[in-house]
């Protein structure tokens, strides 16, 4: 190590602590003031802001690490992205990327002078202006960092198939506590030097949260030493709060732990295959909370303590004595010795950045649709279902997907930036064909008789959903694409995840310099429908009710009936940009309706009128509409148009099928919107319409109540009732069946029930015989499944 | 470890052997067979179930652990409670619960005897049977384990406050990759071994997910030691597939393990002030995947790999070759060697059972509605505000309830059964009054400028969401009371957790024997309307949603208005059982309207009239119902009603506040439904309302949609506008604000917008005042928010 740190000079080190309190200057200033930015009048009332909203506690920890990167680029030449998990130093990662150029070259309205900088100081956490936290109007973030836990997941995203990038995470003590974080750890088991970058974890014990010390912090060095070992990294350990000596400290062990990282790149490119997970370097860095600001405020602990988490001396406006505080903290870091007459940071500090896009803010690593390439798609036609007479195949629909995905992954092998993410499920979720072009990425060792486990593998497998979306989140965000397939209950585990993301794409969406990057797409299989093994606890349709929360231009929601309907779908979802993307599709072999025209041009309306499944002429509107959506209620859906149509023949039925379920609300709360005349004739302004929905039936409410058959809109769905039995009896105890549908209809249609008492009879004595059969064979009462389009 | 092991005798170890082959054989019955139970003759087609739903890989293990588990209650005498991390592992905890007697008492239809065994083999993972997973069905359970990562923060909330409980947690090693489960580990630093009992995590690592090896698995020895070292626990290994050299080992351990907590407790209970956090014990075991299964089937590795997950061999019924494995793998066990003529297990093996509630399918804390004691708590008049004028002065509500809080932790100190759980934010969300009767619980060091840290302290804070709700879980679970205060956004992280503790409840319901638990009760604070400090990523009040899905039965959702409201609310679900509450209420400083008197005569009723905040007479309806539900809204609505009423004194405005969200439902729906002619009597049957509501304004329309007035109910809420800015101005960016709730009305009244031209012009530049006033100044236009009641 000490011939490491004799690279660098005193001078050198001098130079990067006055750039350090440059950008801790301008931390300060963006909390605090709205005018006097370069302190050049005494301090006075009317330049502090009137509300103090930021986070100063993790700021100058940020700032020190910022400035020491700069160094470590300029002497490496490397590609670093900053994941600055402490979101809320906000302030610290606006005033690097501020000094070293980039901000204002991207907001132009906040130049690099006097005026600038009271611009960059007022706009802070200031209405109208920036966020107080590293958000997507930060340039060089890809990680928001207000919802804590996501920063080394997304750190990992980002590296992967990234060979020249250098992902420096910084992970608070706080957030460390997080479940999300606290698996993170392992994802260098799924790190393959030879192809993938590398990430630099710096674990910032600062000590405190909100009101707390951490864990972390108050743990023994031996204990984290013991911790991150068994995690598998190689920790380094800083401490200290004195900046002279820990300057050099910081400078040495980066340099160290570069070292390490071109070590081990070096050797696993050097060789065919590399063996085994290598220690990789992460800094443990103990530096004190609001290091560099007040020591303590009204006779109270600041510095070094939780009080500094905020704003730690909060009334300077009407406090005399807190505005002194506040200015001498400023005249502390000598804005003088830092910016010229100009207000413009000084020549020899300003060659301390690194250059163009090598800049921590310029990154195109950061603004990844920057660097996206279009993915490659075979034509669907090449994959597609013949289907042959309606409902006469069973097919599972996702392993047609399957095969369609593995032609993917070979077309775009060769520029790796393609990937499919899920929680150990890909073959259960009927993807497998996929593992004829790729493996599961593995780095652990590796058995003779394992299956399809690889370094080079472009699946990746955990049993973490946190790590599946955030890893996935993190190879979106730098320019690439990918699909996560998931058990449809247990995506609620990322429900949060999910949140962050359409709002981080919201926002992104917003801001012009950020280019567009591919959609986040969902496949949700294992669905409510069909985990009759797994009972209860694995039924659960309600994520589509969260997505449908979000801003309508960001989300989409997809329910294919079918396989070649699915094909349409996955391949359009993985075409698009900066939307999620949710298909619902069931895995076990069902009823194949649609040909691979039919399918595209359904799916490409997203909702529509089936012709050859009604039964009614053009000449007058249907008695009834039967509606559904989802593969299992298009099922039991035609199969009760059948039942009602052989019973009455007269009776004018009209089968609707919606595969865009935002299709359904107006125009003006969703792109895909129908308009009211659309709707109507689809729907009918007055029938009954019977609408057997995947989900919670309240959605569909939600999403028609303006329009004006909604009255007559009776919708049957999931209804909590859940448990092990047979696909049948589960779609029987929620009564969304065939039977309970007909029955629906034929009292929701005038007059019906009144002419057809033997049919209601008969209806009722079959769902009585099935629940019988089932509860004493333990399988389906043979036929009652049954069913093949006859007309 | 030698004088352990002399202990236990050769005689001894065999019994156990045999008890596991026992349980091991009903497992396999259990996924397999409908019949011949006890194999008295040949295994036929008609045997085996027609459907094979189950999970046998992890079943040895957990039985193997069951066993020997029962040896150490008998010799220690000692309370354990078994939870079960691998939930697919149902098979093994109900044939143990059987081979102790409990299941049948519980379930008489399935005695001790060859018929009862056949239904027992019969029911499980059978239409209107059993369920695969450890359930609610299962007695003994308090962890699904469906949904995975739960199973060691439900055994830490499970032991706090007692201290003669051990919670032996099997954590499987898919499990172990989850967030929730990786961050659990540090629950240790909670404990305190003076009061509380003790966690034995044992670290089940059978090597395989689904499809894949685990991490942790494939980790060396020497990684795991230092990982869990790192945590703070002192790591016992065990490994081997030899169960006569795996049984002395087993045992050995368990008493090395039990020896060890029982002196961490003796020395800690020993003194007043125990220091640190103890070094407590954790087992590794490592044993083979489907252990005892088949090795090979179809010429492909089954034992210790991943295709002993589920069914090892599944065409039982049609390829006799199957079959034949199957039977002689159940003969393996030997079952005449363990069932006597009547199929009951015999004497011998009996007597290894602990007896009555020393059983861990009989232990009361499993079942904790049988130890809970009611919750003290105080009069809510004691902590009633002074309101005066109405509106005349600002209180935060949340402060109020902490005042409270803080006396039912007086009243129960004794009792030690009430805990309060955050994520960091119990002073931040101003339930800080509570730190006057305890403190935060806190095992790590304690500097002395600490702040109500203590190991005594009754209030758990950790940054993890997970683990706040996970020990609640585990605390209420186990017959005790809580409440979870958290920021609103970030409670979306534990949606998954909420839904499978809320189908917990449902189907704990439904059992008889289940007793009833105290509720889940949720306080979301820092809310939406007051997230202007942290901006967009802190924004989300989407979780109410979430919990509008469940079963009516289950939820109920409250939004008090002010301070006296907030406090009878909390006060009410403190006191409720089998439910899940959530009470939305902001911290900040608040208009306050209603005295206490008025405070619980509105919340018993859920939704009422404000007649002192109407305009209206007696004698006609009114032109206008002015709606709201939570306390921003109202303070916008009651504004907008002044604003209305000055405006225009001819105008009938009706004031309606909604506490009880649900029961804008119908009675079919939620029991807190109000009946059709109440709802048309509140918003009469043709009025427009202007509705002013706290969250996304979907969720009104999917709980009025039946409502004969629903075309006229117009839904004002959160639109997904969210950023860093004032409060006022978060509400107009969202169209929530007073002016834009008072244009909305003028447009909806019939004919107001031709009259009144003047005022919808006065009301937009009051809006176009502000806007351009926020983004110079930095905070509101003076005034602009002022509200004080003049009638």
């Amino acid at each position: 190590m000490d011939a490491t740190r004799s690279r660098i000079s005193e001078e050198e080190l001098s130079l990067i602590d006055r750039y350090w309190r440059a950008a801790n200057y301008l931390s300060v200033g963006q909390i605090y003031l709205m005018d006097n930015p370069l302190l050049r009048k005494p301090l006075r009332p009317e330049h502090i802001k009137p509300r103090l909203l930021g986070h100063w506690g993790t700021t100058p920890g940020l700032n020190f690490i910022y400035a020491h990167l700069n160094r470590i680029i300029k002497a490496r030449d490397v590609d670093v992205v900053y994941i600055c998990g402490p979101g809320h130093g906000g302030p610290g990662m606006v005033a690097n990327t501020y000094l070293e150029g980039t901000y204002s070259e991207i907001y132009p309205d906040v130049p690099e002078n006097a005026d600038g900088m009271r611009r960059l100081f007022k706009q802070f956490s200031f209405p109208g202006g920036i966020p107080s936290h590293a958000a997507p109007e930060t340039p060089g973030s890809i990680n928001e960092g207000g919802e804590l836990g996501y920063s080394l997941v997304h750190a990992f995203g980002a590296i992967f198939d990234n060979p020249g990038l250098v992902a420096a995470c910084v992970v608070g003590d706080g957030e460390a506590e997080t479940g999300a974080l606290a698996t993170s750890w392992h994802s260098i088991k799924f790190l393959n030097p030879a192809r993938d970058g590398a990430v630099l974890p710096i674990l910032h014990l600062n000590g405190y949260k909100i009101a707390n010390p951490t864990l972390l912090a108050r743990s023994s060095d031996n204990d984290l030493r013991h911790l991150f070992s068994g995690y598998g990294y190689e920790p380094i350990f800083i401490e200290g709060s004195d900046p002279h000596l820990m300057h050099p400290q910081m400078a040495a062990i980066l340099d160290e732990a570069f070292d390490k990282i071109s070590a081990i790149q070096a050797a696993a490119r050097g060789r065919s295959v590399p063996s085994g997970v290598p220690r990789w370097p992460m800094i443990v860095l103990r530096s004190p909370k609001g290091w560099t600001g007040p020591k303590e405020v009204d006779g109270k602990k600041v510095e070094g303590f939780w009080r500094a988490h905020q704003v730690p001396v909060s009334n300077c406006r009407t406090d005399e004595g807190h505005r002194g505080i506040l200015e001498d903290w400023m005249r502390s870091y000598d804005p003088d010795d830092l910016f010229d007459a100009d207000g413009r940071l000084k020549q020899e500090l300003r060659a301390l950045a690194p250059a163009g896009d090598r800049r921590m803010g310029a990154t195109p690593f950061a603004n990844g649709g920057r660097l996206r390439q279009e993915l490659v798609v075979p034509p669907i036609a090449d994959f597609a279902v013949e289907i042959g007479e309606r409902g006469s195949q069973q097919i599972g629909s996702t392993s047609v997907l399957g095969n369609y995905l593995a032609e993917v992954v070979k077309l775009n092998a060769e520029a790796s930036n393609f990937r499919i993410f899920g929680p150990d499920e890909t073959d259960s979720n009927r993807l497998g064909a996929v593992f004829e072009q790729t493996d599961r990425v593995w780095m652990q060792g590796i058995e003779a008789y394992d299956v399809h486990l690889a370094h080079d593998g472009r699946v990746m497998e955990v049993l973490s959903e946190h790590l599946c979306q955030g890893w996935l989140e993190g190879y979106l965000l730098t320019g690439r694409h990918g699909l996560l397939s998931c058990y449809e209950a247990f995506i609620h585990i990322v429900d949060s995840m999910f949140n962050q993301h359409a709002k981080w794409l919201k926002v992104s969406r917003e801001l012009e310099w950020r280019q567009s990057i591919s959609s986040l797409n969902y496949l949700l299989t294992s669905h409510v429908w069909r985990q009759d093994h797994n009972g209860f606890s694995h039924q659960d349709p309600g994520f589509v009710d969260l997505v449908a929360n979000k801003k309508a231009d960001i989300v989409r929601i997809y329910l294919p009936p079918d396989a070649n309907s699915l094909l349409w779908v996955g391949d359009h979802c993985l075409k698009t940009y900066d939307r999620i993307n949710v298909i619902v599709a069931g895995k076990q072999p069902e009823s194949q309706y649609l040909s691979i025209e039919e399918a595209v041009a359904h799916c490409e309306a997203g909702i529509g009128i089936w012709d050859w499944a009604s039964f009614e002429d053009d000449t007058i509107a249907p008695d009834l509409v039967m509606a559904c959506a989802g593969d299992v209620p298009t099922m039991e859906t035609l199969a009760a148009v059948m039942i009602l149509h052989e019973a009455i023949p007269s009776l004018k039925i009209r089968t609707v099928n919606i595969v865009d379920l935002l299709a359904l609300q107006d125009p003006d709360q969703h792109p895909h919107g129908l308009d009211d005349a659309e709707f109507d004739r689809i729907f009918t302004p007055d029938k009954p319409v019977i609408f057997a929905y995947h989900g919670y039936p309240y959605l569909i409410h939600r999403l028609t109540y303006r329009r004006s058959n909604h009255d007559n809109i009776h919708v049957r769905g999931f209804i909590e009732e859940g448990t092990t039995t047979t696909p049948f009896d589960m779609t029987v105890i929620n009564e969304l069946d065939r039977y309970h549908l007909a029955l629906e209809a034929i009292a929701r249609v005038k007059g019906l029930a009144e002419q057809e008492p033997d049919l209601i009879e008969r209806l009722r004595s079959k769902l009585d015989e099935h629940a019988a059969y089932v509860r004493e064979h333990g399988e389906d009462l043979p036929g009652v499944r049954d069913w093949r389009w006859m007309r």
